[in-house]
């Protein structure tokens, strides 16, 4: 088998696992419910997907459900669930209006019964029941940002302005149980983070708050005033929570792949963030002083890598980093690095993604192009359209950052 | 044992096993001389510490010796080794009598002889006969620069301006064995390229030779042209090369002391290239995923990394990766990542490198220092200065590039 078909397998398996439809299965798989009814509640941009496959997989145990999502993220119906459209990443009247439907659903249930939670990216927008008018509550948030508030500290403001936000919508569930399926979009999955975390038991305090607002010197109507004196969930006991389309899972399966098709496989970190290229290079750095070993290796590395343009050229982090590592694997017989994002779209292409081997630098010399000179441009797609290095996957419908890998056949 | 104790055993270790004495020891240990005479000829910045550590081990077995090092890198007399201190980076009169001294030492040997040739860092400039007058010499240098000739067009043009590179001196050594110990200031310890390799076969060409001087236009007086056309060594049989003292001696020995430390190793590279803040965080985000794992681990990359100024602070490369690494690990209990030069200088300071762990961020907070200030700065020795940070070892009379250590203690 070639290096790029081993490429595209790890590739196709790694997203699939991390699908919306497939995370939210294998999470359902592992539960058991209770013998109540099952309520579904679904925000972010991916929530179409999840509350579908929640459907397919339970049918009929399903009573009801309310999904609020993004304009044009509806794909059908789905049978006893209503789906809202609503503004991202500005909120609009359309995200209260489902998100008080979503309220309503979950008012009154029995301790027997179940509210299934369905949370992906974007529900910090989608999401929201403002405790204040909309008008100051969009007011207090620019004058946040204009102070240079940090996230933990806007953070620690908004969800005490917000009726569903800091664990408050887990609470309005009660007595009803809460079983949470995250797909996670921030790296370490920082559950008080990803959609301000609606039934995560939030850790800032009134004190905090009131410090940020003396700090920064904040204008509050009495209205405001008072909801930051009010102290958000400490702990909640009806709340179960499983992380399951993540960048961690996306490096999971992309090791398990590796695995399959016999390399010895070491899965180096899932939060990866430092700048893209050099990423590449710390993978080629690993090769050179692999290469030439008698048994089949691969090093993976997940996360969200960073680019910092000084050029007008066309490409994304995961081809960045795949072309940065083309000089250093140069000449490396079956060496490979490849670079994908989850969604399919790395940077403003229509490309997944990038991969290169020892013969891609020989490929682009003999065209005269010059990768340092190309990697100056930021113009990673130009070139890796040139030597059949671009990486095509259409869009995905999920978003769990990338994972970089670098293949060794060694002396096999 | 504390992680800073560990850090220090692990920094004391690997370099004491690349001192030249120690490297020149080890391979000579692994070394069975025929019964005929040895002659040490030892060249380099380290020279003269490799001389006396043969003449030490092998004692009166030496018959004769030169040494041609830097001005004032003589330490000593070493008997029956006459020493000689010469220019360096640029070649003078007293590296072409020193050389001429060792020339005619190995002359008329015998098959049953060996040339002991020490080989370290520098000694390009130290080591040189030319083959044309000195003023030319240095013009065809001049006009290589000025047309901007990479280095491996520079190397093939001068070692056919030279009596001793490009294996011209293992062939004048002839008909005795030559067995040369490299101490490499090069990742990948490209032989040729050390000191132009005079004992190591030369894989560039008359017609490579031919096509530069005529893409660069040089002028070349008749001497300098017949100089080109003749060819270098292709093979030498009566050499024998052992690599000792190199980044990856220093790599291992720092592995070796952090599995006899109780840490499970992963050597990923000795090649490292990188951007010395990257790799920094590249080892971070190693650490975020293998935090609060049940064993205790050690990842390893050595190398050597580069600094890109934007500030006018004081550090170095080691001091920039550790201090990088700090934020990512902050708060991951038992986490070290620190980073060392082997020669005992980081940058143009007098620490060997930087040391930070998980209570390095906090401490520097507490001093209302940032660490991204400090590195737009490039001013991580003041930062580490004031958190214990520092890595002194002195000056260790070695030069094999770095090793850089993330140390994991988990829960152990």
């Amino acid at each position: 088998m070639s290096l790029r078909e081993d490429a595209d397998k790890i590739i196709a398996h790694a997203i699939h696992q991390v699908l919306p439809d497939q995370a939210v299965k294998q999470a359902l798989e592992e539960k058991e419910f209770t013998s109540g009814n099952i309520y579904v509640v679904a925000t972010g941009k991916a929530a179409w997907q999840m509350a579908k496959a929640a459907q397919e997989l339970l049918g009929s145990q399903i009573k009801s459900g309310v999904v609020v999502t993004k304009y044009a993220h509806v794909k059908g119906e789905i049978p006893r669930i209503t789906c809202y459209e609503a503004g991202h990443p500005v909120p609009d009247k359309n995200s209260f209006l489902g998100t008080q439907a979503a309220l309503e659903l979950v008012s009154d249930l029995k301790a027997e019964d179940t509210v299934l939670f369905l949370l992906s990216g974007g529900g910090s927008a989608l999401f929201e029941k403002p405790l204040i008018p909309e008008e100051e509550l969009a007011d207090i948030t620019r004058q946040l940002l204009a102070s240079g508030a940090d996230i933990v500290e806007m953070n620690t403001i908004r969800k005490r302005l917000s009726g569903v936000k800091g664990g408050k919508f887990a609470r309005l569930c009660e007595p009803a149980q809460v079983y949470s399926i995250v797909l996670s979009d921030i790296l370490g999955d920082p559950l008080d983070m990803i959609a301000s975390g609606p039934a995560y038991p939030d850790s800032s305090t009134c004190e905090a708050a009131a410090a940020i607002a003396e700090k920064y010197q904040l204008r509050l109507s009495s209205q405001a005033a008072a909801c930051l004196k009010e102290e958000t969930p400490k702990t909640l006991h009806n709340v179960e929570t499983r992380i399951t389309g993540s960048v961690r899972n996306l490096c999971q399966a992309a090791a398990q792949q590796c695995e399959a098709l016999g390399y010895e496989t070491v899965l180096l970190t899932d939060q990866l963030s430092c700048e893209a290229r050099e990423a590449g290079s710390f993978l080629a750095a690993i090769a050179k002083s692999h290469a030439g070993c008698q048994k089949r290796m691969a090093f993976l590395a997940g996360g969200e890598t960073v680019v910092h343009l000084t050029g007008h050229g066309m490409g994304g982090r995961n081809q960045e980093l795949a072309l940065a590592a083309a000089p250093g694997i140069a000449g490396l017989t079956g060496t490979a690095v490849f670079s994908v994002g989850s969604d399919g779209t790395d940077g403003p292409t229509d490309a997944a993604g990038g991969y290169c081997d020892d013969k891609t630098q020989a490929v682009l010399q003999a065209k005269n192009i010059d990768i340092y000179e190309v990697l100056k441009e930021n113009d990673a797609y130009h070139a890796l359209q040139q030597c059949g290095g671009l990486i095509m996957t259409g869009a995905t419908g999920t978003n769990v950052n990338d994972v970089a890998v670098l293949l060794l056949q060694g002396s096999c």
